[in-house]
């Protein structure tokens, strides 16, 4: 059965414009606490399948989404790289020994060792896929080397992020070796992921926005390029999304071989289908804050059909849905981009 | 006696490039250190005429800018309009009672009064002024009104933005009060300012990247071009900076009646120059990490100064210096700007 999601990827016509929302399995929905109240904690949700499983399966059901998207945390993969993962209730994720030196680095479990420990990612995608409709898609992910080296290199979330960029600017090959084995694992992860069954690979770059424009390339952008080669030379028939977020300044520099350009919310759509909408179908990007009032996401809805015309184009929010939106504001938007852009 | 960096922002020929740094009296100096110690707080610091000026006049001294910035905090008008301004060690900055309702806007301190309880601002700036070398200026400030009406909102520093945004997007009319409310201080504030002798203005929206494109304007930028206009009417010799942080995306939507647009490190400064560099002169950007490798900090100046020519161009970092930053490095930047600037 074709899939209109993964027909929309590759820019094909599709009887409507399909849409999913980053973040949409989450706690913005009370089933989903539910069960993370039930598995204990965050991380404890992601290693267990079939809760994983159920909460991917949630946003489709309830919220209608077109995916799924594989419900995980983009910091499994420095976990098992052997970084020991915590989430610090109301702090955030923390690693008690972030990499300083060469030495940490090769101390890392790299490549197909720390990509085959994933195994509850792989499993939970196989569950998922015994139970998702058959037109439905499912979005694995990762995150970009550079947004992991962040957090490998601080420990923690940052504002700053002063120390990577000490690091960026005072020593780079210590940094580009660093990206350089995160990359290598990224690979063997995303493959391993398309063969559990993904229908449709995310690259996230949460924090692309942190690197001043003429560094961009050189530290983050070509090793995601890497990744993407490394499937799409092997994996030609799933799609891949580049989400770099917050780069409105230099989308003209984004170069590769992908399909689908995921576009946040600080990028006026008209710019992005200006400088990208040739080379790639472009995805997103109401403000998600527009959630809270419904007339305020119809009002978006219409504006992002008016600049995409129905082409090319995949509805999602620009970031992330926040926690406190009611489930019915984001029926609503669910429901609207389907209502505006049916043929 | 005629200021250079005063001369520059009128866009007049100078015999060098002058340069500052946001955030150049901070805590990268060890000579702030002590008397920040000395006076027990930040807060203190700001209320202290005396300290204030002497950490405003440090910089100048020590690492040789063109131009001294008032140390005070953007969020001294609300604390004076009544809110209360705590600073939480290692959180930042707290309001207790936050603006829910309207009823809480018409409780806080409005106009005149809230400007007249800003007398220790001002003895800082005539202090100040009495010991500033003729042939340097004095930079005045204030935030703008949507980066004040954030905390003042939120109650405190934060990342998503969701109760102002939920207001912005439910109830926009409340938000426009606030905004007015604040609006009409900043501008008695920077009046004030003037009159106790600043020779320049900067307006800061540091948060001007937290409002989608489309929404900036009615926002934001139309309160900061008030304030403009209100001054520029009574002293046009006062030249204006306008910074609004993180907006590479809109650039062609910039107007109003000031001198100086402040460009933040995630604009690269052709795309400034390009859409702006005929109407404003233009102050920035170089990445402030760069200030941790003296090589990386050479590397930008000169590329500045290639991309402007030593026109229309005031040096700066793109934002704030950091506090682990060697003093050397700060000497470093601010000799290079006048080097490859000499004419």
């Amino acid at each position: 059965m074709s899939k209109i999601f993964v027909d929309a990827c590759f820019g094909k016509e599709t009887p409507y414009t399909p849409v999913w929302m980053m973040r949409q399995a989450g706690r913005y929905l009370p089933e989903y606490m539910k069960v993370r109240a039930e598995a204990g904690n965050f991380l404890n949700l992601c290693h267990d399948p079939k809760k994983a499983c159920e909460v991917t399966l949630q946003p489709v059901d309830i919220v209608g989404v077109d995916a799924a998207i594989l419900f995980s945390d983009i910091l499994v993969i420095p976990d098992e790289m052997g970084m020991d993962l915590e989430f610090v209730k109301g702090e955030g994720p923390k690693f008690k020994d972030p990499i300083k030196t060469e030495a940490d680095i090769d101390r890392l479990i790299g490549g197909e060792e720390a990509a085959s420990k994933l195994t509850y990612v792989y499993d939970t995608i196989k569950l998922i896929k015994e139970q998702l409709a058959d037109d439905k898609a499912l979005i694995g992910f990762a995150g970009a080397p550079w947004t992991l080296a962040t957090y490998m290199i601080e420990g923690e979330g940052t504002k700053t992020y002063n120390i990577c960029k000490k690091m960026m600017y005072s020593d780079p090959e210590l940094l580009h070796k660093i990206l350089a084995k995160i990359t290598e694992v990224v690979k063997l992860y995303m493959e391993k992921q398309i063969e559990a069954g993904i229908d449709v690979v995310q690259i996230f770059d949460s924090w692309a926005a942190a690197i001043e424009p003429s560094k961009y390339d050189e530290f983050s952008w070509k090793y995601m390029v890497e990744i993407a080669d490394y499937l799409k030379e092997r994996y030609p028939h799933i799609p891949i999304i580049m989400f770099p977020k917050g780069i409105p300044a230099f989308l003209d520099k984004i170069y590769g071989n992908f399909e689908v350009f995921g576009v946040d919310w600080s990028t006026p759509m008209e710019l992005a289908r200006e400088k990208l909408g040739d080379k790639y179908v472009l995805q997103g990007n109401m403000e998600p804050c527009r959630l809270y009032s419904k007339e305020a996401t119809t009002e978006s809805v219409e504006a992002l059909q008016s600049v995409m015309g129905g082409k090319r184009h995949i509805f999602n929010l620009g970031h992330g849905i926040l926690p406190d939106v009611p489930v019915e504001n984001a029926k609503h938007f669910i429901s609207e981009c389907h209502r505006v852009s049916k043929k």
